[in-house]
């Protein structure tokens, strides 16, 4: 899509998690035309979860995946616009606002950047070059391709045990690389893990390199204690080595805390007029999918009053 | 149960709506001892609500009544006591806290308030006199009496539209009596009652009187712009011309603003620590459902944090 084709929004909205879809769903419902813009799959991290027992409305809990959807579905009926496209930069100081995205400008009255975490790299080489050829963010999206194959989880928090746990649904051997001799998961979640006969656990280890040809073949290993160099062979590697707020196209253009983190108000305006941020990317946010739902709504309605007082 | 038999919790939670309720999902989850106090029916406000369209993870939409139930059932699952009380009075400045109702005193380490709003009164002759008898602030607790009868609905907000069409169900024609000439209703929600059949305006009206015998039987109505007086024969008068936050035991006890809505951070923190206000009821909400059960969630984890910091 050229320049020429720029699509023309009252609202964009940044991010389709449960705080994009949200928003979305209340912006559409006010007939404003809105578009979600989504990297991945639409859902955020949310996908990543398996059963959320505390999302108000669901007593059984409910997949992640199946709330995204469930989500995604009520805001589109409502028309909601949705985009899956990387976003590669952003104007936001004047009037209208433009979101600069793969597959074209989105042209917007008001933005509401909802675009939640991404996990964080490990920043070892080979890591760039085989992202999407081995090494993986996210084991729902990618826990498939590695069937009755040998993987490493590197991590040892709620994330890297929920995903070695998943893995094993497809894998052959999941094997946790963790730093530290000690899980930080919570004890529901390591009880599970230590007693699964697919998992083996590689204490006090770091990864140092992640090597192959076409495909991940092989990771270069320290042992942090002993000092010792190892290599192990895997078909894949998923990090779970934590989360950082996906901003950093936005840096210099809206406040943030040190971390990264948008600030807004209560009403979820950002120090820029006709800009919004909610969910977890906000400073102040719980990352709770409730009140990153609750967010958007929120975020919506100012985002709605912002458009109908510039006509 | 008398002061003797005083019941302990770590948080007592006022009002079972969806800001309540989420809060106890919360609390209870983080397994402190946690009762919701409710005077009426559990889920507040919005069990007036036929068909909630924006409730995120409900394409179709879902029943207020039904969400309500789904929600409490939840909370109760994760063992949150649920107790339907009226409050009588309430001590918040010492340590602990509190809560006397109908069915004796709740004792608390925190206190979330969560009572959200009630319909306002006309404040008319024959109002009070005929409540319960033909005049009705909740369709769906009332509709079903006026079967193929003609009845009132004063208002010309949401909250009137919805209920005109809720109540479109069970009477023969429902008269919608708005002292304005357009209603301040969402598009969406105009557009559906301007469509029904059933449902006739009756613009720049107010009622000045209820009458009736046993039951209502008519109105006495004036138009403002003509000042022209009129009377029309109902069987039923739903009044929903606004609504108030339910503080009126709280006043003084807790910083509110001039409509008595209680101020309070981005935390839910009211003045007083240890004591969380959420949802409709806060100065600063949105009045939405979603927004509500987000403000929950978040006043319960600032009051876990405060119960542990207190031991």
């Amino acid at each position: 899509m050229n320049q020429n084709r720029d699509r023309q929004y009252e609202v964009v909205i940044i991010g389709g998690g449960p705080a994009g879809l949200s928003a979305g769903l209340y912006t559409a419902r006010a007939r404003l035309r809105s578009i979600v813009v989504e990297k991945g799959i639409v859902g955020g991290q949310i996908i990543n979860a398996r059963l959320i027992e505390n999302y108000p409305g669901f007593p059984e809990g409910i997949g992640g995946l199946e709330l995204a959807d469930l989500i995604s579905q009520q805001a589109e009926k409502h028309g909601l616009e949705t985009l899956i496209a990387e976003v590669t930069g952003i104007e936001l100081k004047g009037e209208p606002k433009i979101v600069k995205t793969s597959e074209g400008n989105l042209v917007a009255k008001a933005v509401i950047i909802a675009v939640g975490l991404e996990r964080s790299k490990l920043g070892v080489p080979g890591e760039a070059e085989f992202t999407g050829k081995g090494v993986s963010y996210c084991a729902t999206c990618d826990g498939a391709f590695f069937r009755d194959q040998t993987i490493a989880v590197v991590g040892g928090g709620n994330a890297a045990i929920n995903e070695a746990l998943d893995l094993t649904d497809f894998a052959a051997k999941v094997i946790v690389l963790h730093r530290g001799r000690e899980l930080r998961a919570t004890r529901v979640l390591q009880e599970k893990a230590l007693a699964n006969p697919k998992i083996e656990f590689q204490w006090n280890t770091i990864v140092e390199a992640i090597e192959g040809e076409a495909f991940v073949k092989r990771l270069k290993l320290r042992d942090v204690i002993s000092n010792e160099a190892s290599t192990l062979d895997v078909a894949g590697i998923f990090v779970a080595i934590g989360s950082e707020p996906g901003t950093a196209y936005l840096k210099g253009l809206l406040r943030m805390d040190a971390a990264g983190y948008i600030i807004t108000n209560e009403k979820m305006e950002t120090n820029i007029p006709g800009v919004f941020a909610a969910g977890d990317v906000r400073s102040t946010s719980i990352r709770q999918t409730i009140a990153a739902a609750g967010d958007g709504a929120i975020a919506a309605i100012y985002a709605e009053r912002f458009v109908r007082q510039k006509g």
